[in-house]
Formats: C-alpha cells, structure tokens, sequence
C-alpha cells in the first residue's frame, strides 16, 4: 500500500484533515456501469457520523457527500449515476470546526496520540483535531465502501460490536436485524446488551475515560477463489486494511487466537457433498478463508480498538520543548470509538473483497 | 501487495514450490554498499531447516542458499559481499523430494487444506506437497529477511513461542539467550517451558494430532517516525506480513486484543524527560507504533498459527469428483508448525521496517 | 502505472471530467517542509490555461485552483503554505460547461478521437467535451508539477514549441528568456517565428483544420544519480509521463531518433576534468542520462503532438448503430494543441525528476 | 514501475548481472491453464542469443532455460507444461564469462556508458561485462515475452529493423516471411537490403566504429478495449516498456514524429462499416491506439537504438580518481546493437499488452 492509497484494481485514495475545509476519496478502477444513487453513500455514512447519540462526539457534520467525477447520470432515472470506469471523485466539507485555542495541543505531546510520533517523522504537523489521523479520515472510506459493496454481485458485509470494555454481547442471543435497529446506538447484535453498554458507558463517560472494543465483520457472498496463496491472500489484505484504522491493535480471521490452543481435528472444517450436490463445509473454524483463497463460506473477521487516548484524567508527558507536563484531553471525543468504527471495518473488508473480485478475474477470466 | 511481491522499496519476489527443483527470493531496492557473507544468510535459513528435532518434519533438507546476483565480493575480503544496488537473487534447491504416490491427495480436498480453494481458483492445481502453500516457501522469506536484517543499522529483531496449543510459557522466566540455547528446540524463552512443551507434543505426535501455537517477535532499534498515519501504518504492514504467513490467523500489536478491554487511563503510555534529556516512555502497551508511526520504543507483534490440518486422524471431507470421501494425511508433517515459524516471523518483521526505513528516508530525507 | 496514478514516492492521482462540477488531483509522498503559495500553483495554471490568444480554444475558464488538504499556513507569513507529508489534494472547477446538443456527438465516433475505443472498452461513455480524455484533465497535472518543481532543490525545468506543422524554429536564434514574453503566444523560444506561426496558424485556423507540433523540455539541476539501469531508467520514466499526454505519439531523449543515424564515434559524449576538479562532459547527445542513471547534464526530452482531430473539415465516420456517417466537429477548439502542451509537459517531467529524486534518496540515502 | 520489475497484472521482474553465475525473471501474475514447452521460450532466445553471424558479439552462450517453478507438466504430454497461476521462474547460467583483466574499465569511466552514473548514484559498481547493464538482461525479457504471447488468445507480434545508420529498408519490399529467413542476419524485412546492411556494417565493424538502427514492432490480433484513458494508455506503457531497453533513446507510434507535420485532415483515420457489418478504419495513422485504447487495429511501435559507445576507437574520458584518460573499449561487442533489439521488442511489446489484457479484463470482465 502506498502512503494514502489502498488496494490494485479498486483502488482508493484518501485525503483530507479534520479542521481542512473538505476530506475526501478518489476511487480509480471501479468497472464501468455500475448504478448507484447519491443516497445509497450517504446513507453508508449517516451510519458513521458523529453527534448521533450521547455514546459519541457531539460534533456536528452532516457528512454531506458530492460525487465530482466518473458517472453520468442514467437518462432515465436521473437520480441513478452510472459508473464510466473513469475515477469517481467524493468529497465531504468539513462543516462544525469548532474555533478553539490550540495553544495546548500544539505544544504538549498527548500520551497514547500520534503527536509525539509525527514529530519525530515529518517536522511539522497539523494539530488540529489530530490532523490526518482524526477518525474524519474514515468517512473517506465508508464512501469508498459503498461503492465496493455493488461491485461484487451478491455480496452483503455487515458488521456488529461484540465487546466494549469488560461487557460482551451473548452470541447466543445474535440477531442481524437489530444491529440497525432504531434503538440500538452501539451496533450491537444483542437486544439484551444495549441496556448493559448504555450503563458501563455513561459511567465511562462521565468519569471522563475511555473504553476499547472488539467488532466483527461477517461477508456473505464472497465467491470462492478470491485471493493468492501468499502475499495477496484475501485474510492478509483483510487484515492490513482493518489495521489500516486508526485505534486498532489486532485482527484475527475465522477462530483467529483461539486456534493457537486448538487441536487439528478441532480446527479441520469438514466436508461432504451437499443436497445440491455441491461441496459442503461443516464447520466454519478458518473464517471463510483457507491458503490465502475464499472458500465460498462467509468471511469473518474481527478487531481490537484500543480505548481513545484523549481522556479527562491527567496523564504525564512532555512538550516539544522538552518539558515535563500533566496533559488533560478537554474537547468533543468518542468515549468508545469502536463503535463507530463498525461501518468503518464493513467498509474497509468490502473493499478488500471488490479489489480481488476484479484481480481474481484479471488473471482468471473467470 | 502483489500476488507474490511484498515491501516497495525493499522489494521481495518469491517463487517456488515444494517439488520443484528449487525455490528462492529476488530482493529488489536494497540499498548499495550492504556487506554480509552467505554464511550470515545460511545461519538464518538454518534456524528454519526441517529436520533438526523429532518435533519438526522429519523432511531433509540442508537449504543450501546460493546468491546468484547483485553483489560483487569484498576484494580484501572475497567471503565478505557488498551489495550493489541491483537485484538480489537467491536460490536454494530442493533436495528431498521423497517419491511417492500422490494419487490420493490429487484426487481428495484436504480438510483445513487449501486444496479445494486452488482448484476452484486456478483449475489445475500442483498438489505434490502443497505446491506453493508448502511451508518450504517460507525459506524464502528467511533469506530475505537475513538481508533486512542488516539495511537498518542497529536493529535486533528476534523472536519467542510463547504459547503451544493449551502451555504458555511464564513470562518472568524470559530469557533471550536462551532462545538460541542448543537444548531448546522450540525457540522458547522460559527454560522451565522445554520439558513441559516436550511431553505435551510428544504426546500430540503420537496421537497422530497436530496444536496451535503463539509466536511473539519484538524488534528493537527501530528508529522513530517509520509508518505513516493512514494505509501505511508500520503496524499495518508489520500485520499484513505476518498474516502472509502460511497458517496465521491472528495478528496483535502491543497489547493487541486486550486493550478492547482497557480504559483510556490504563492504555496510554505515560512520557517524562529521561536522563539523556530526551522523552521516555514509561510504559509499552502501544507496542512502539502510535498513529501507525514508530515512537523508538521496541515493536512488539505476536501472532496465532493454527494447527496443521496434516493430521493422521480421518477427516470427512469430499474429491475432485464429488464423492465423499474420509482424508487421512500420512507423510513429514510438522506437528506444530508454530515452531519454525519463529524465524519466519522475524524475518518477516525485519522486511517491513527496512522497507519503512528506506520510505521514510525518501520522503523526508532523515 | 495506475490508471490513474503515476509516480511512486511522488505519486499524483487526478480526476474529473470536462463537463463535471471540478476536476483535480492527489499528490501524495510530498516531503513534509516545502512551502508554496497557491499563487505559485496558480502561475503555472494560468500558462496552461485556454482562452488567452486567438489561436487556442476560447473556452473560458478560470482554473482557480483550491488546496483542499497536506498544508498548514506558516505562522508569520500566512500566505505561504507548508506540506504536512500527508496528502495534497487540489481542486479547480469547471466553469464554462456551454450547454449544448451532444446529440451527435453522443452518437457518433469522431475520427482520431477515442469515442469508439471508449464505446468498445467502458460500454459507457462520459462524451461531453472528450470526457476524461478532454484537454482539461491536464491543468490537474500542471497543478502537482508546480510541487514537484519544488521538491528538488536548484530544479529548473523549461519547455519550448520547436516546431509546428511545417514550421521549425531557427535553434540558433534561442532565447529562454522570450519563452514567458508578453508578446509569445506560442511558447517559442526563437522570436523570429513568432510572425511565422502567428500566419501559419491563422491559416489553418480559418480553414477549420489543424496541425500539430514539436515540443522540447529542458531540466537544468538534475542531480547525477537519479534512475536506474533496467526498468526505472529516468529516461523511461520521463518518457512514459510525456507519452500519457493527450495526443502525444512519440518521444525521444537527448539526440533521441537522430542516434539511429549515428556512429559510436559521433554519439559518445566524451568527459575531461573541469576548472572546478570535477568530471565535464563535452557535449549532451546522451540528454543528460547514460544507463537510465542522470548524469548531471541537463536533461532534454522532445516529445511530437499529433494535430487535433477536432476539425471542421467533414471525415467519413460510423456511428454508434453501425451507419454510415460524415462527421464535423464544431465547438470551441485549439487549432494546435501542441501550443498548450509546453506547461503541461513542463510538469511531468517535473514529476519524474521529484519521484526519482525521493526514490534516489530512499535507497541510497544521497 | 520498480526498478527490476515492470507489468501490474502480468509482472516482470529479471535479475542477473553479464558475468555473474545466471540472470533470470520471475513472472508473475500469469494466467493458470496456459500451455508451452520449454522449447517455446528457447525457440525466442535463440533469436536474440548472441554469436549468430559475425555482425553480433562473439560471446558464446548457449542461454539454455530452466523453468523452476509454476508449471505442472501435462500428463499426457509431458513435454508441455501447463502453468499454475503461481509465479514462473525462468534462470540462464552464463556460461562464456571470458576471463579478462578488468582493471582499466574498473578504473575508467567509458564515455557513453552508464559508469560514471552508477558510480555517482551506487558508490560501488560491478564493472565486469557492464554489470546490470549488460545486453544479457535482455534474454530473460525474451524469456518472458514468449509466455506473454501465450497469454492474449491470435495475439502476433513481430519486429524488423527498419533501419541501420544511414541506411534504410524499401518499405514497398516488405516481407514478414524474410524476417526470419536463415539468410537474413539483420532481421530485415526487405530482402534487397541484406546485401546493402552487409557491406555497411563491414565497414563499420572494420573500422572499429559502431551504429545505430531503427526497430519496428508490429502487434496484430490486439483485442479493441485494451489500455485506459490517462496515465495506462497501451501506448504509454509500450513506450515506457522499450525505452527500458539499453541503448533506446526514442519511441514513437503510429506516425509519431511525422504527425507533428501533420494536419488534422491527414491525421484522422476515417471508419466505414465493412462487408461483415463492423466498423471499418480506413486508415492506421495512430497505430492502433485512440486516446490510449487499442481500436482493433493493428499496433505499431518504433524505437530507435544508438550506436553502443564501446568502439575502438580512443575517446577522451576521465578516471575514478579524477585523472584525464583516453578510453579504448576492446573485446566483443555487437557493431550494431540495433539488430539484437528485435527480438527484445518484440517481448516488451508482447508484455505490455498481456499485462493490459488482464488489466481490461479485471475492470470490465470481458
């Protein structure tokens, strides 16, 4: 991957600051004809938008996205664009900047933050609302993901929260349909667990602190023979794009660390011939993926976000000057910003599946 | 990454399979002026090689590296080479490619196998030995990576299990030195761990079994500012190499999963002035990458490697004609292939920092 | 190359059609630290830009460019920018989109156009105003070579029109200042042509036809060292930028064509030491790079740019059912693309001298 | 591209150095299911193998290939090898690596030669034979020029040289079929010139001189689609792919150069509908490519090579330590470098459109 580029043939390239006056995506290798409606991406982005509930920032942006380039308009349905296989320009404006004194946060590098790092790295940085590393930059890719999302005939991403802090859902009680239900602020698919979060996280909240979170991914649909034995496997570029967000500190596909503790007669996913006459996974430990390659059942993954760095309590550091400091993160921030970051690893995992789509079929034909 | 291409501008290409005549690396970008002897390369690849316990295959293989390119030799010095900026090959020729009768694994999928995802994709299918999924490839990877080894000057990467199937190893007992110790065969750090691993997988080799392990590798020497903020994050790459890892499900940086469960407080690596005057860090959970950046401290990265579906216990699994069949996989099989995955996992470490080395030079210039 | 994309540590992105909202690039892999003003980008647009004389198109555009991310503004001089290191995103929009019938563009395949090789390729086509291909894509590459200029210290790079149509220059009257005069609409160097173009030209104008033209750039302060000897020779690089210009149908390098006449003898740029101890050469037929490597020499590129096929002159054509059809291009158009040509091929080669530059850096750290 | 590596979809990446123990290639990215023989790919090498005729270097090898990975044979004919999807690795022992003093080239920098650059840019240089440099780094280009001819279904691609120093072809005697006549040692398509290139070259080679030559490549059976609008135009990625070719300093398509003379009346190739109710160019001026996309006719690509510097004749230079010298190159080099580029153009060509073969069909599927 390049610095700010993602993917071979769907391709995606971000950029944007959170206090710049826009961010945005530039989608290069999309097929030709794709349909789509300027509705269908904004609403992949209400899903992720801040200030929609008290559990996230309560900055305001609308998160309005303008298609600038690679469609025209069916004739038809004028509201329908279709793709001409050209790059297909999104931008979103920055709207709710909030004006504010960055004294602070231009001096003092903020513990468990970039600050110190970027620093180091490039000399000169964009303190504003982290800059390129604020979680605007995902709103790039949530766009990006819902055009990837039509480019795979068939296939359906969906991801939920399955743990934040020490709470976890019961996997027993997993319902799809709820994790777009009006009444659950957390993407959980457990009605049981809404009442439990809400509770852990207002205390969380209020004691000025943060938690971590562990979300899953599940892609039905993938055709099998996407990906490559080696350095192209499709759970390898899974992987890399889940860590590619920001906050997250590990990924794992299908049983993941569980397998380190596990037999191979635990671990082997069994087959027989199906009542289609077509070959039939028993069990589905790898995750959907075996040597690099889909196998046609769903692809699960899932990852660690760490709790934000950008908490009420005092914590010690030091200033570019080389001064020892107390640094207390005052602002908007997201008490738990796995939650948020479910549409954002749908996306990210939908990308990753449209991009060998299209190399699966360059070099196969098929 | 491309299908068989990992790193941009330290390049490495592998080829290769199990019962070819040989297999081997092409290290393109490396810097000129790089000096090491085939014996450097040779330690590395020795410390992989089959065959040098009763708990690895018992395949025999000296994994003779040969350097056919881009170096000339040291003319005060003839064992000593000096890279010259040009495209390294290196080869390493198969040697005990043990004739037998592949009738059975032509024909049958092999459960946890790839078998049945490469047919699926490619339509034809070099089943001798698993063809390019066989874990020979890794040789590949160890040459190379004894090369990155050396591109950053001062960087020590090395590596522990430190967890087989349900043992862990205790983490007070760790001892560096001991990993390389002659009476360790299992490149784990806790001396008290060798006896306990020892009768646990002799007992899974006699069960005809096979067990998971965990592999941890921690880099030191890395200097601040490699990475990027956003898709080439240097955990990310760190992650996206270790997942191309034959049989790894799981990848974690610093406290990796388990900061989904921490809070803002405990997570955030606290900085002061040390006596150098320069910041200090008084903690690691981070892992030495913040923001996708290196901050300095050691990078840490652990890994999940699933047990070998190699097993000599009957699977249900079907045929290349559709017929339902029962697998049951004789031959050198590794009975934890976590092992020797030690060395592998370093190497590909060390890949993806001399890489961000190099990226982070032509960028900035520092 | 990407579709889309060119360059590897500086690597620009464009988009946009000529008759979207805007159009615009991504420059990712800029050094953090170099600092412009848009006025700087803004310059180099408005060489570019149409509608400044009679003999190019009278399209009117602004081609105002916004820098929409990658900078922060310096704290004492508020007008001058500096990159971040992160991605610089540039946006110019289209104001003079005439509305008219595309009716019969829509419909027919315009000879020496790519309207039929769009229809066979995308099965969709964007035929307002040449779509991607129009000549408006181009102020996207003027705008990140007005970066890439900067990135290199001591870089300068100059174009001039050498010939046009059956009109050459006379060399010895070359003058670089006379390129930028008020009075030149023709980026000539030779002011003597100017009266012989301005006739030419009007000519072929008023008959509604076109011609094409011959192009040179020059970079003075190349460093030696940049490229490499197979497949990232400086001379390919600058040779694949120049060739992905519209309407450009051949390159050449340093005496380039001319060579194929040539002896050893005559060809071979022979080196003395110079008054300053260093290594000189005594002439350039090389065109400043001997082994794909830069020696130091200023590097010169020519590049042909076939005449426009936009003519009123009736050609036989199809359409897209297949019939019979004579077609004639009305609108607004350049009787010489190749005038407009000089900025834009300026800027490309700007950009492969910065990316092999940061390239240079990275391996070699020089 | 990469430094040793070219093609996105269908890769290249060679390696070897003209006196180290091999060279070779690995590709990457190629169809499964595409047959050859070993002796396909010979039967290409030996057409640019040197030792021929006394026209071409003396230096005898055999550049037998070995196939190393990626193949299967086929079972019923076991000389036919089948590839696997997984990457080709071709290897070419030298075998005539005369042994000679290097030390005055090791000392002296040969004036049209890249040695002073490689100094400047490596700091260390592998003198012998040119190092990376060498003529012979184009045997594994051939080698894998003969599988990309496999790749694209009627795909032809042929060469000639069109002319030698001041000497030029009859094009109205042109005679593919002589091309590869055994008594046409100039790969000439004119019969009548043999006699005419014979005697020139004579001369020049007596003289201790050398010349330049002018290659046409000729790509029949191209499918319409192939390429992109901007930066993967077909004709971009050609040119950039011969201007790799040591000793290339132009390449043009179509008319090329000749179009800047050109109006727009001439330029254009005029369609009809032809007898089998498709569209019909009545002309090939663009050589096959609208806009960067392959119209369906016939491609047509031509470079020039310049004389090789190492003649016998002294030229005036300077030494590694700064010291005036006059530099005669002795020992066997080709008088005409020119004649062996056929074959290579031929490959590069066939490289560039397998790789943008698979390219359209990864966007479009078709």
């Amino acid at each position: 991957m390049s610095h700010n580029t993602f993917g071979h043939l769907f391709r995606v390239t971000t950029w944007g600051e959170s206090h710049g006056p826009a961010l945005g995506c530039v989608v290069d290798g999309c097929p030709p004809g794709i349909r789509f409606t300027v509705a269908d991406i904004q609403a992949e982005l209400d899903r992720r938008r801040p200030g929609q509930s008290r559990f996230v920032t309560q900055r305001r942006e609308p998160d309005q996205v303008k298609v600038l380039s690679g469609v025209v308009a069916d004739e038809a349905h004028p509201d329908t664009l279709v793709t001409t296989g050209t790059p297909i320009s999104m931008m979103i404006e920055n709207v709710d900047q909030r004006s504010k004194d960055y004294g602070e946060i231009a001096q003092q590098y903020r513990p468990g933050h970039a600050d110190y790092a970027y620093d180091v790295k490039y000399g000169v940085r964009d303190y504003r609302g982290g800059g390129r590393s604020s979680a605007r930059e995902t709103a790039a890719r949530v766009a990006a993901g819902a055009l990837a999302r039509k480019v795979v005939p068939g296939l359906v991403v969906r991801g939920a929260l399955v743990a934040m802090g020490e709470k976890e859902i019961d996997r027993d009680n997993w319902n799809w349909g709820f994790v777009e239900s009006g009444d659950n602020p957390f993407f959980t698919p457990d009605p049981a667990s809404v009442a439990v979060f809400a509770d852990y996280l207002d205390e969380v909240r209020k004691a000025g602190s943060s938690v971590g979170a562990l979300i899953e991914i599940v892609a039905e649909g993938v055709p099998a023979g996407l990906g490559a034995p080696v350095y192209a496997k499709l759970d390898q570029d899974i992987a890399s794009n889940l860590m590619s967000i920001n906050a997250v500190k590990g990924v794992e596909i299908g049983d993941g660390f569980a397998t380190a503790r596990m037999t191979g007669e635990e671990n082997a996913d069994e087959m027989r011939i199906g009542n289609d006459g077509k070959p039939l996974f028993l069990a589905n430990h790898a995750g959907g993926i075996l040597g690099g390659i889909s196998t046609g059942q769903p692809v699960v993954a899932r990852f660690a976000v760490k709790p934000t760095s950008s908490i009420l309590t005092p914590r010690r550091s030091v200033d570019v000057e080389g001064k020892e400091v107390d640094v207390r993160t005052k602002g908007r921030h997201d008490p738990c910003v796995g939650i948020r970051a479910v549409p954002i690893g749908e996306a990210m995992v939908a990308c990753a599946i449209a991009d060998h789509y299209l190399r699966h079929r360059g070099q196969t034909g098929r």
